[in-house]
């Protein structure tokens, strides 16, 4: 057993007022964190507690309790309690946001000949990220390479090349390959949905699959209510088809607020479609209860306003969890599904896939007019794969690894970052919204990391408001390698200087 | 010598009362087409067409000089005429339009919510070319996958993907491939434009660019000049953006009236956009002629009128002719160049890519936020191929093939069609735009067609007006083998049965 902790010191955080189990807590946290008491040693014993430091039984379990559910000490059934590594030391949950006072935002009016807006501001970081030559990024929301399967997809496409040499050169005559379409319908069953290879238009990523989706169901000047914070390519596409984002307020423990939506759709008559991600969503991370997805799914349909949903991340939750999507509670055809197989699969495939529901024969048409349909040898190597097992070990193994990465990227922010930094750790997915402290504004440090080779993504485009610029996206789908922890010490060390706050 | 023709029946179709020199030519003709005089064989001299018929010596002459117009004889230096294979027979050229009353036409109010117009026209063609059974299919302007080099390519794809291991798993990150791009600037000199690789975004056929062209320089509700006929694609990319097409007289001979375009610029000021395919137009397979060329930029240019070429068959012009662009005399970037490799290159790779002009960086932006970069394999696998000499040989040779295959098309359909039909012959590419005789309408002989599995694009399709609803586009990308013929004379057999004139 470690030496037992030096009394309570003067100047640990907690003031003499806080109650005792606080200020003993705090002893033992800065133990565990100074490294005096080690990952793997045995905790003192809480009969020991109460005899060292002369307080009650209950207070002693307190601290344990309290510690425990900060990740510090693990039970240990008859042993006692056991020193964690110190992970999610200093994870601190984001807030949840206000719903009365962000609907006031009402969306500004729009001036397409400028591409003022969003276009400009991802524009900016764009340009911003090329300029610079680029060591570590943390700002690409995909795996590595290595976490998917390159040589047997390599396989496959040899495969589909040799069986089909007239592939590469004969026209293309189908809303997808009748082979992928059918097992993206087979697989969907799992989230709970029910398609047929007919319900499928494959497209180029699901970003073709959202713009399609929304020209289906909107026309210039609607408004398109979205999750606030959310994913900047959603906004540019809102923005470049003449329509306004309107913000709902989304908790980044729940998602969407169905009472902040329910709201919008009494105050703004002009809301004529909503998208949201509901299963670990980008940027947050978080997943959406099922019954709050029910909720969802009956509030658009009472109202008469078409759900699109997002799921490009909703395959990669931890573990062997498939998420239920929403789209699985619509029964009326009044959600149109949009999916993609490049966070997923490969992202070098550009696939991606709509479900349109009762809007399926107009997306069909859209579909066609936009850029007619998906060339040949990608579908068929992704379908190729798709059909066997070798997939579901793949997403497995896919998964354990963002989770492993996940983890292991909170702990360094958390370790490095400084006080005052909030994150959630997400249940799947790969990467974490990260408040700065004191409304620190992220662009300084955007910029500044640009210089270091290091590129993330900063809060500023996850809005059209200014409401995020004090935040970052970090992405976690390259391995947390000894660079990449560099990287985030760097990061620690530019939010260390001293910056103007707004 | 074969045996002489008989004496001038009277059934023959010229009345009595017609000229002798017509009689008498009629009476050859017919003599021709019925094989009585094969092709090779020596026409009677003009000595001994006196002699034989009592006529004189100028008639006999004005009877061969008819014949040799329409292609029936040719003169040989010092041997007289002999019989030329009957192609051409009766082609007779398509009529120009008239430029004052066509412009009449304003584009009506625009229904988006219904997609009534070019995308119901579309979408009844396309459910109904699927329920038919598909014998021959004279509709798609695409070769045959044996014009392409299936096998070079193939290696090319194989060898990509053996260099780079990753490929299919990694993301995408630029505006196309940089080889690609590099081999499209230097092959883009031969046709009179110069651009570096950094001009040109890469999309997803030459369908993806036009949408990303049309949405860069217009907002809905405005007006876009096009051809008439123009490419139904193009027709529908219009409606769907919520825009109005303007249909401006078009001549079968010399493209797109620059006089009508200068009256429509004067007398439509929501014009925003000009759309042109000078080269090689699709259906109608004429090509601009230079000087038209230089005055419709001037024009544009002077009107402060962006002008989007679409140059999808251009570079399928007649022996080793290359087409000089519109864009070739683009000073100041106000045209908007767009391509495929589709008819070209690989029907099955769907690559296209737009050179944006002034509207560069636009375009880049919409392309991101429309469907990402394009994936990467199509576009490494294109770039190692043209980047060998074996393209200019397989353009050459698709080339030649094209042009044996038109005209045998043509000499067919001029041979099986009922007297009256019109169509002219182009010096490129693959599609003939054929008018029925008398009016006939073309969506009875479209239908009763695709139930004998013969697939044509009937003229409905090529504006929004009822111009061309006595049209048909017949394509010849495959070779003109038994079925095809089969099909024409079916065709034709359709033709024959007498219906309702409009």
């Amino acid at each position: 057993m470690a030496a037992l902790p030096p009394p309570i010191s003067p100047t640990s955080p907690p003031s003499p007022a806080s109650p005792l189990y606080q200020r003993l807590a705090s002893h033992y946290r800065q133990a565990i964190h100074a490294g005096v008491l080690a990952p793997g040693e045995r905790m003192p014993s809480v009969r020991k507690l109460t005899l060292l430091h002369q307080v009650s039984l209950s207070t002693a379990l307190e601290v344990c309790h309290r510690l425990e559910d900060e990740g510090l000490l693990a039970a240990k059934p008859r042993s006692g309690y056991f020193v964690q590594q110190p992970r999610r030391a200093r994870l601190v949950p984001l807030r949840e946001p206000e719903i009365g006072t962000a609907l006031e935002d009402a969306p500004g009016p729009l001036d397409r000949t400028h591409y003022r807006g969003i276009h400009q501001k991802v524009s900016d970081y764009v340009a911003q990220c090329e300029r610079a030559s680029l060591v570590t990024n943390l700002a690409g929301a995909y795996g590595a390479p290595e976490a998917y399967p390159a040589q047997a997809l390599h396989r496959a496409a040899t495969r589909v090349l040799r069986q089909k040499p007239e592939l590469l050169v004969s026209a293309v005559n189908a809303q997808g390959d009748v082979n992928l379409r059918t097992v993206l319908a087979r697989r969907a069953l799992g989230a709970g949905m029910r398609f047929t290879a007919e319900d499928i238009v494959v497209t180029y990523g699901c970003t073709e699959a959202l713009n399609i989706a929304l020209r289906a169901v909107t026309s210039p000047g609607d408004t398109v209510a979205v999750e606030s914070p959310t994913y900047y390519g959603l906004l540019q596409i809102i923005e470049s088809l003449g329509l306004r984002a309107l913000e709902i307020p989304t908790s980044p423990a729940t998602g969407l607020s169905i009472e902040a939506l329910e709201l919008a759709f009494r105050t703004h008559p002009a809301i004529k479609a909503v998208v949201a991600i509901p299963n670990l969503h980008n940027p947050l991370g978080c997943v959406m209860p099922d019954d709050h997805k029910a909720r969802l799914v009956a509030l658009c349909e009472g109202a008469g306003i078409p759900l699109i949903e997002d799921d490009t991340y909703g395959a990669l939750a931890d573990g062997d969890t498939q998420l239920q999507t929403a789209k699985a509670w619509d029964q009326t055809g009044n959600v149109i599904y949009c999916c993609s197989l490049r966070k997923t699969l490969a992202p070098g495939l550009r696939l991606g896939w709509v479900a349109g529901g009762r809007w399926h024969a107009r997306i069909q048409m859209l579909k066609y007019a936009q850029s007619r349909y998906n060339e040949a040898l990608a579908q068929m190597t992704a379908a190729e794969y798709m059909q066997t097992s070798a997939y579901d070990r793949h997403i497995l193994r896919l998964r354990q690894q963002l989770k492993t990465q996940r983890e292991q990227m909170a702990e360094a922010i958390a370790t490095y970052f400084p006080a005052g930094t909030r994150l959630n750790l997400p249940q799947g997915s790969m990467m974490l919204w990260v408040e700065l402290p004191d409304h620190r504004p992220v662009q300084p440090v955007f910029s500044a990391a640009l210089k270091l080779g290091i590129r993330v993504a900063p809060g500023t485009l996850f809005s059209n408001s200014a409401r995020y610029d004090h935040f970052m996206r970090i992405c976690c789908g390259d391995p947390h390698s000894k660079a990449v922890d560099a990287a985030l010490r760097q990061l620690a060390g530019l939010l260390a200087v001293k910056t103007r706050s707004r």
